[in-house]
């Protein structure tokens, strides 16, 4: 078989559009993936059914419009677990079918099976007993991560359960501990809680997702408890037991499971989810083939543009490690098979978005308030809270806001800061003016659609420029 | 009385900002309003009790997760009038609140009573049998419209109703007559549709919302057609009528409204919502009194500055008339009171968005591609479907799209036109694009939040990039 110019290990966001991408240039591309369907964990057990789980529950429980239904919920009906993955079900199929058929229509071949190294232009694939050898030009690794199961741990998919076991739940916990207050962690928490688990959220640092800005993440904080969850911070877990319940808990059973604190409190729940920590999927590459290997959390090192030590192999997406998210990921894709055939990309990472699909969602894009004071930046702030304006009103969103910080001198955005309905959609607008170096005085001067959430910006803009002629 | 700064008759969207800008500038300002409450059509009768009516049915009717729920309903209850209008009133006094303390806050004096001019400098409110007169600098008119009512139609609030009436329904029908496909017509039909409302909508052009791009209109008039509702273009009714319903009709009181073509066709339902222009509210003004008139419909003439042929009176928003939308509204009152206290503003009206609350929404900023073609522009375009992105899928919306019309040469952004979930905010990424004179590779460039609408913007700029490079 003549030589690929690609050989993508791993379908997940950087495989799809480093392979789109190279198929585009007129390149022979082929994905190896040893799942059955495409996708990776961002399709089959990652993002994509933590979203739809997200949406399904927001509107299942009429969360979304609570403000105005009032003591007559929206959905009388109960939530159970069968709603929930009929929902997620649908969505994750629809979503394989559109990466599906974006490969087929763009000539990428697809060989399903496991790939290991043979030598610098070979892979070999294995699928039960069929297996094949694949010779390519240039390799990108982007074979994801998997949950860190901890020794000492028995997760049984029903009581323990990592971030891919949740979902497979066969029933809903009255109460549940989350062990981990990243992104995953923090996101399954409030989605549970959302959905009336008594839930309770233990992280080891004093702050939930530590890289927010310290206001927004203050008030998600705020807003988790006000929901109703027990957040335990600085808390470090060093046992993890299924114990008999008492009597009268009515657990399911009648076990639940006990988690021991470093402090000596001790926790009980009917499941507890462990979310810290993912490993990287490089145990079966055979990277010592290739002159490669990976370091103790199975990540590989790349330079800028995504080229390991071996030029002609590249490493995208979760495997090479922070920030891990899929958006980022495709980018990683795009520009690893850009770099391959000379293709230029104008990239800036310090645009790059996050989003965090907790409830409230939140997301940022540029600096934060401590970074800036760090560096010795002078900033202003401008606000707009969600229920001044009419959109929010609509929504019955009443807790969402919107932060813009601004340079005092030279009015340039230098990061804009959202948590409430929208805000991973509503942080482009934001991104787009740092980006062209726009000022505030953009977002005074623009007309915004009303009622839209985008007017935000305009409020924020004007509260902020209101400030700076005090200074 | 020391004289005020500034007094204006009317408290819309127009003079709410108008008001709130001068007094930052910490000028002595008022409000004259004829209504009890504060905010005008906008709030009380108009954009927000029609988007509140949107949102319940949107969420009342399981409309926007109905690709999930399948044959099994979200919501199995019957949406009642009384559903709808707890809602909506829920919505109209949380935005009344917000206004009012707004004004407050900026120590905005209020008046309650029609405003009249006395002489050039001084305007009388009556209230019942309260009434004073004010003295100020300068004036803003922004009283703005009430739906047109044509000789020879009755309007009953039941039968036969206009955009005001609509609201005050005490039933749901089961079919409707919409009389004018202007915005107005177009949302309130979509609604009804959506509703379960049997509903036909009658033009007298040959297409809806014509200043909208062709592409995007026929899309909207196909999934209107799809939904049900019956279109009926190029027809001019010239009667209507209220008529005895035949025997079987199971009609309310055995009463039908009947509309008769001028083409002879006769059209029959419970209810007729004429939609077909507003007139300016200036007819208690007594523009006489101060060497000023308004046109045969009610509005005034300024210029770009908004100043009428006295330069101290000012008019702003829908008694202006074109665009009549409660953003450029704002935008107007803003810039009015800028300029009467010498504040430069930088306004760039090529850029105001358009929002279209029909189900699809629908929004744009820029050129359409007739316009262009018209212009001798040459443009290539590029297009995203919701359905091919993750969060269409999540969200279940399978029609909606995303286009970007971007210069062959300079690559220049020209156009973007949005149909679908969220168009009206999505459409203020592009705006800033184009503001700050980005090009097509912005969008290529930028990573968007994974997943989200805002992605469209970076799917249809490649399809856009890939069509240009075969030019």
């Amino acid at each position: 078989m003549e030589p690929y110019d690609l050989c993508v290990i791993g379908s997940g966001p950087a495989g799809q559009k480093a392979a789109i991408q190279a198929a585009k240039l007129g390149k022979r591309v082929c994905i190896v993936e040893r799942r059955e369907v495409v996708g990776g964990v961002a399709i089959n057990t990652g993002t994509i059914p933590s979203k739809a789980l997200r949406e399904a529950i927001i509107h299942l429980t009429g969360f979304e419009h609570r403000a105005f239904t009032g003591d007559r919920p929206a959905s009388n009906a109960k939530v159970t677990i069968e709603d929930l993955t009929f929902w997620c079900q649908q969505v994750i199929k629809g979503e394989i079918d559109v990466v599906k058929s974006a490969l087929m229509r763009n000539g990428v071949d697809l060989y399903t099976g496991t790939g290991s190294f043979v030598d610098e232009k070979t892979v070999e694939y294995t699928h039960g007993k069929v297996s094949g050898r694949i010779s390519s030009e240039y390799f990108l690794i982007c074979t994801g991560t998997s949950p860190a199961r901890p020794d000492g741990i028995e997760f049984d998919n029903q009581r323990v359960v990592d971030a891919d076991g949740i979902l497979k739940l066969n029933h809903l916990p009255k109460t549940l501990l989350v062990v981990g207050g990243g992104v995953i962690g923090t996101e399954y928490a409030s989605m549970m809680q959302a959905l009336g688990v008594k839930t309770t959220l233990i992280e080891g640092r004093h702050r939930l997702l530590d890289f927010v800005d310290q206001e927004i993440g203050e008030a998600l904080q705020y807003h988790l408890r006000q929901s109703g969850m027990t957040l335990r911070m600085g808390e470090k877990v060093v046992k993890v037991e299924v114990v008999e319940a008492p009597q009268h808990s009515q657990a399911r059973e009648n076990k639940l499971v006990e988690a021991t604190m470093e402090s000596g409190k001790v926790l009980r729940a009917e499941t507890l989810l462990y979310a810290v920590g993912r490993q990287g999927c490089t145990g079966s590459l055979a990277l010592e083939n290739v002159g490669l290997d990976a370091d103790k959390r199975g990540r590989i090192t790349v330079n800028e543009k995504y080229q390991t030590e071996q030029p002609h192999i590249y490493a995208a997406g979760d495997v090479i490690g922070f920030p891990a998210l899929a958006s980022t990921s495709m980018e990683q894709g795009r520009i690893s098979a850009c770099h391959m055939f000379n293709l230029p990309t104008n990239s800036t990472p310090e645009l790059f978005p996050f989003g965090i699909y907790a409830i409230p969602e939140i997301s940022m894009v540029g600096w934060t308030e401590e970074k800036l004071t760090q560096e010795d930046i002078p900033f202003e702030s401008g606000i707009a809270n969600y229920r001044e304006i009419a959109r929010g009103q609509l929504l019955g969103d009443y807790i969402g806001m919107l932060k813009l910080l601004i340079h005092q001198e030279t009015r340039q955005v230098l990061g804009v800061h959202v948590s409430g309905t929208g805000a991973t959609e509503l942080i482009h607008i934001g991104q787009a003016v740092m980006a062209l170096r726009g000022t505030v005085d953009y977002f005074v001067d623009t007309v915004f659609n009303y009622p839209t959430l985008a007017e935000c910006y305009k409020v924020a803009a004007l509260n902020c420029v209101n400030k700076l002629q005090h200074v």
